[in-house]
């Protein structure tokens, strides 16, 4: 696995007025960067996640091949590699990290990218749930910036729905009296396991319990759905509370459509999009809902819309099964192949 | 409105091998019982609901028509108005109240038809959301009992999905600190509105959320996605946590397979039933979700299924809209009409 390495911008404007003295963002770089520059493939990260994320489309031999490209994993804002509230320092720590928008992220891996790396085109930009958000805005901010983008199981803003999925996941922790408005000294475990039981009907769907797929699970063995909802809760105690709602709150405000110059306007912002969309939505996904996202890609001059055909829900566009894995590898490389 | 009215049944055996001394069923009785008592219907309620859930369908010149029809709406043990953990006296009183089956409320509902009222017949069961899953009961319990049972966006079993989405509802509810393992002095509010945040986005479901019906719902004008939320999520605080808590272990364990005789076998315990079936799922329910739900509908000899074509989720199949009404009345009408 490559080390993570970091870029750091000074004086960076946020969106929402803060100027951070220093924004860091970490990334990850394999493969060789061709003498003609022209192999870069650049991917984001999903909801509190670590490029870990895409292990199942890059490396060797994988459509995503790192013995071809060049990739260039970023980290999002507020993951806790990149700048977070869980690794920034005071006065901007914690609770007091300022909102932060698909938008920041996007400009500050364009710097890394043309001011870091001297790199002024891209083949692709890929990414998965937030990462797929972060691939449209690319394609938004800086139209001629890639040949491609691959939104996989994500969207270009998010839905009304959306929305109330994602105040009721924060809501929990937020309640939590260990929370104490962001400044914890123990981990508000109760509220972040409780968002986890939330998180779990939906982050499956609802043919993923009809097949009973929890009974085994990522090479895991449960003995009941009891067993399941334990143990996936369990785990999200060890996420950092501010972190979470971090990414929470980026997640619940992204539309392209208030990048400057549309005016709030989604369908304009998508048809501006000049990058060819491999865009790859799950059948099954209850909350990057299937109808939504169609709608969004037909929006797109050049879309070329492939569903995947699973029972994981949202969670197979990270490849949830070795058939979900090698539908998205198939496609990926079928579109790269491309002149 | 017709009033309530008690029906106490002593020393009633509950399938989980608790004796309550006494449990009182209440109940409400519209129009007059024919000469023949061949035109009685039966209802049951749903989820912390009072009879008033079905005002949609029962009344004069509706398709449960009062005018005809001697309808016998009754309340589910735990709402409030039946025995429940808010009204029951010491030793079984808030949290020490035992847990309950649909098989006990059917039990106790047949005989408050049998033994109460002197009834041998029904022309119809009809319930929506657990008002179903007690029509299914009925039908598995007393086969030759009625002609029709009319399971609304509900059904005879509980997914493990369902069950997911059960234990996320009930979970902030055991984590709010003044909810005090049931004995609360004061109601375990916090618990209370996130519980109702977690189903909102269930509730309605995606469509209904991107079609923004949100802005208007129930008469009530909502000037934004997070003011709808507040206000509906408001609301839950005037639940008893404890009734909210008894309903929630109510619908989690149902399943008509455990039906004695049946050995746990749904498929076999649907093909028993010798009742008519009018199934009415709706389209977008998130939670008695359609594909389910006409999987549980086609085992049953003579189903007649008929799909709600609504944007308003679950909530279609209690009349979200004037056209959901007017659908599940025709159909209703149209059932009750044959022989």
């Amino acid at each position: 696995m490559a080390d993570d390495l970091y870029f750091s911008l000074h004086d960076f404007q946020l969106e929402c007025g803060v100027a951070l003295p220093e924004l860091r963002i970490a990334y990850r770089a394999e493969g060789n960067l061709s003498p003609a520059r022209d192999n870069v493939i650049v991917t984001g990260t999903s909801f509190g996640a670590t490029p870990d994320d895409l292990n199942f489309l890059i490396g060797p031999g994988k459509a995503i091949d790192t013995d071809r490209y060049f990739v260039v994993r970023t980290h999002m804002i507020g993951n806790g590699y990149s700048s977070s509230p869980s690794n920034m320092s005071a006065p901007l720590d914690g609770p007091r990290f300022p909102a932060i928008s698909i938008r920041d992220n996007v400009q500050a891996q364009y710097r890394l990218l043309t001011e870091g790396l001297g790199i002024g085109h891209i083949r692709a930009y890929a990414g998965a749930s937030m990462g797929a958000q972060q691939a449209y805005q690319w394609a938004v901010s800086y139209p001629d910036l890639m040949d491609w983008i691959v939104p996989i199981v994500g969207g270009a803003h998010t839905t009304p729905h959306g929305q109330a999925f994602l105040r009721a996941m924060r809501q929990p922790i937020l309640d939590d009296p260990d929370f104490a408005g962001g400044d914890y000294t123990r981990p508000p475990a109760r509220g972040l396991r409780t968002a986890g039981m939330i998180w779990l009907p939906w982050g499956y769907g609802q043919e993923f319990y009809a097949h009973e797929k929890y009974r085994e699970h990522l090479g895991v063995r449960h003995e009941s759905l009891e067993a399941f909802v334990a143990a996936v809760s369990e785990g999200y105690t060890a996420r950092d509370a501010n972190n979470y709602l971090c990414h929470n709150s980026v997640w619940m405000r992204h539309n392209v459509g208030d990048t400057p110059g549309f005016g709030g306007d989604l369908g304009r912002a998508l048809a501006s999009i000049r990058a060819r969309a491999l865009v790859i939505p799950s059948r099954t996904d209850t909350y990057f809902y299937l109808p939504d996202l169609v709608a969004e890609a037909e929006q797109v001059p050049y879309h070329r819309l492939r569903i995947l055909d699973t029972v994981y829900g949202h969670t197979g566009g990270f490849g949830g099964t070795p058939a979900d894995a090698a539908f998205i590898n198939a496609e990926v490389a079928d579109a790269l192949a491309e002149g």
